[in-house]
């Protein structure tokens, strides 16, 4: 649990201050890229971004310019069938990957099955004995059920574990080791280059999920010399409710790697139509089927949103801001939660922290009904079942002042435990 | 090659027959709920289909209402959580299963691979013996590809036959039978019902790809009691460039199914997080990530815009009026595909043919060409590697009209020979 001033430096003490570091802001004028409806103080874009003003205009040109008016021939006339790789030379710009080692394909789920499956074949293709993959047991559970059917299906085991425990658990079995970048949960940031290089040094692969990551801080992937991974386009990369998910594979691996979803579009030529398969090199050979390309546009509205950044300081800048408001929100909160008995589970450490602070609520806390108190009184985070309550700070439209006004609410909502009128069965459904 | 007459009783002999057929058309009113550019004769609904002019409004309403407005919370309150079901419900009408049957997921090419995996694990529980696959050799490439990857990570054989052969190769060897509907280079129909019975008799069960068949004839799925169904979105139900996909598996089936794709979306309680995954009941448990709700919105309109001919008669007015289309195509074209050489490769008989019309360019001719010539024209059919041009004749915009006015383009393409300045390297990328 953060006291104030621990996380991030010096943390104002009255909200004139807060609008004094918002004046001072080099990202504050990206706001105004945003729809953000009126009275509402966003801190769920981990869960589904908001909508970036471009967006709207964007879709409309495709559908009824391109797809209305140009019809079947927009696959060569407006770029769609490049698109895939045009998205997703953006996004290599945010996770440290290099021009055409990304695509946009499919679902992070998806995608997922697909890298493990074909990470391991290639591991025991070079030795039989490396069996077992390691996931981090606080795993997003799609991340975890994925990997639990793709061990299956390939006869190896699966063992989720603490990522504490990894460095010591990394030994001459393991084929693969298998992380989320930031803990859905707890925010927690796990060291991507210290435990990329963990598993090469036990001759395993590093496959991450930047689900919570991508967006919103450097990766350095490449750098890292990670071997592939997998992220989300509808949180901090603002593509809209259930935008395509992307994926990347270290060049010096990825012709190696023969997934099991061997669609057209992966194929080498695929307008000859061949009767057999023949992957393509590189990264198109992860595409599958025909891309979702109304879903596919909007993602490209958001990956645009934060590359907007760049002339801005990119995503160094992102960070810095990321970092001064998840810690202004550690700060200020810390006398409500002490308080009411709740606990932060955000690591305290700038370094170990993703975008998000998350507090359980123990006792006769109802973690559910205080986020919907939250959300009855404009201020929208998330719970996480089964005590957790999620805010997320997305720094290219939250103001410092958001942060202060978010707590002044948190504090209301518990000082007077209103929250408990909103005691309910019904379950959020955000991811 | 059908003869003037033979395919659809009487041709008209004149465009004022053909407009005397558009006159009597109940249909003839669907025409206008559908964006089509000016000067074109769009027969490539096979392939994309158009836009339905509600399409741009609901994607707008959604974009700025449901995602700018509601933010996160509309995955409750608008119902997203829902559209993978509601929209299949609806599509569960025009391929003949029943509520709940139905789920949109995907591409076509991954639940495929879902469907075709689990049916032979499903199958080999019962019987190690049964390690044999059957697909039609001249399968649409994805689906051929899908289903040997499926069969090599299962170790059991794929066989890619010849459909006329299939009752016979048809023993105690084989898993599963996987056959389109409707092939998508020469239209043939295949005989889902008996087809389906046949691999019943011999033990097997029977997949359908249906990407070539939904929305432009009844299918009747579940009184042919075939055992899984996949299909695509934006071809016939017009739901535009890479729909979502939809997968149906009989009741009798489905719960016995485990898809090798377990994503949080198919699990029992999604939202309890919990460690282990357990399959949902149903259909449901065919989903596996978020689902791509602009994409999926843009899909119901399209699947609304086929439905709207329920009350003119449904889809036994749709396939009359396509059987009525492809036999007037097929007796104009008969004199200029004679004149120059051109075989048409579709079936003159009317259970055999599916919405399109496929002709054979040999000799000196460029199909490729051909079709640029015709598109040129304001004719937009298709090339089909190597030497196929392809005609769909979507019963929900076109008019007979169209169908004489196409042929007398590419009557005069042909005899002018002005094809010959459209040949090029490069290719159509339509689907």
């Amino acid at each position: 649990m953060t006291g104030p001033g621990s996380a991030a430096g010096t943390v104002p003490s009255d909200r004139a201050g807060c609008l004094a570091l918002d004046a001072a802001d080099p990202l504050a004028g990206l706001r105004e890229t945003f729809h953000l409806p009126d009275g509402v103080i966003y801190l769920d874009g981990n869960s589904l971004g908001p909508l970036p003003r471009a967006t709207a205009a964007r879709l409309a040109e495709v559908i009824g310019g391109e797809w209305g008016q140009g019809l079947v021939g927009s696959w060569n006339t407006a770029g769609w069938i490049e698109a895939p790789h045009r998205v997703g030379d953006k996004i290599a710009r945010l996770i440290g990957a290099g021009p055409g080692e990304v695509v946009v394909a499919d679902s992070t789920s998806v995608n997922l099955y697909k890298a493990v499956w074909a990470a391991v074949q290639w591991q025991r293709a070079g030795d039989p004995r490396r069996d077992l993959v390691l996931c981090d047991r606080t795993s997003f559970p799609t991340d975890r059920y994925l990997l639990a059917s793709a061990c299956a299906s390939l006869g190896v085991e699966l063992r989720a574990v603490a990522v504490e425990d990894v460095e010591h658990l990394l030994d001459d079995r393991v084929a693969v080791l298998a992380l989320n970048h930031v803990d859905y949960r707890n925010g927690r940031l796990h060291d991507l280059p210290v435990l990329t290089r963990a598993a090469h040094e036990a001759g395993a692969l590093a496959i991450w999920d930047l689900a919570h990551s991508a967006g919103v801080l450097p990766i350095g992937l490449a750098e890292a010399g990670a071997d592939i991974a997998v992220g989300c386009g509808y949180k901090y990369l603002n593509g809209g409710p259930g935008a395509p998910s992307f994926v990347w594979a270290h060049p010096r691996l990825v012709d190696r790697l023969d997934q099991p979803l061997q669609g057209w579009l992966g194929h080498r030529a695929p307008f000859d139509f061949a009767p057999e398969y023949l992957a393509a090199q590189g990264i198109s050979r992860f595409q599958c089927g025909t891309p979702p390309i109304l879903s596919l546009a909007a993602l490209e509205c958001g990956v645009d949103s934060v590359l907007a950044a760049e002339p801005l300081g990119g995503l160094a800048a992102i960070r810095a801001k990321s970092l001064a408001l998840t810690g202004l929100f550690s700060g200020l909160v810390a006398g409500p939660v002490a308080r009411h008995g709740l606990v932060s589970i955000t690591p305290d450490a700038a370094p170990e922290r993703g975008g998000q602070v998350a507090l359980r609520a123990g006792g006769d806390l109802d973690p559910y009904a205080i986020v919907q108190a939250l959300i009855a009184r404009g201020v929208v985070g998330d719970f996480r079942a089964p005590d957790v309550l999620r805010f997320g700070f997305a720094p290219l439209y939250l103001r410092h002042v958001d942060v202060w006004d978010a707590v002044q609410v948190l504090g209301e909502v518990l000082d007077t435990g209103r929250w408990r009128r909103h005691r309910r069965a019904h379950r959020s459904v955000v991811t």
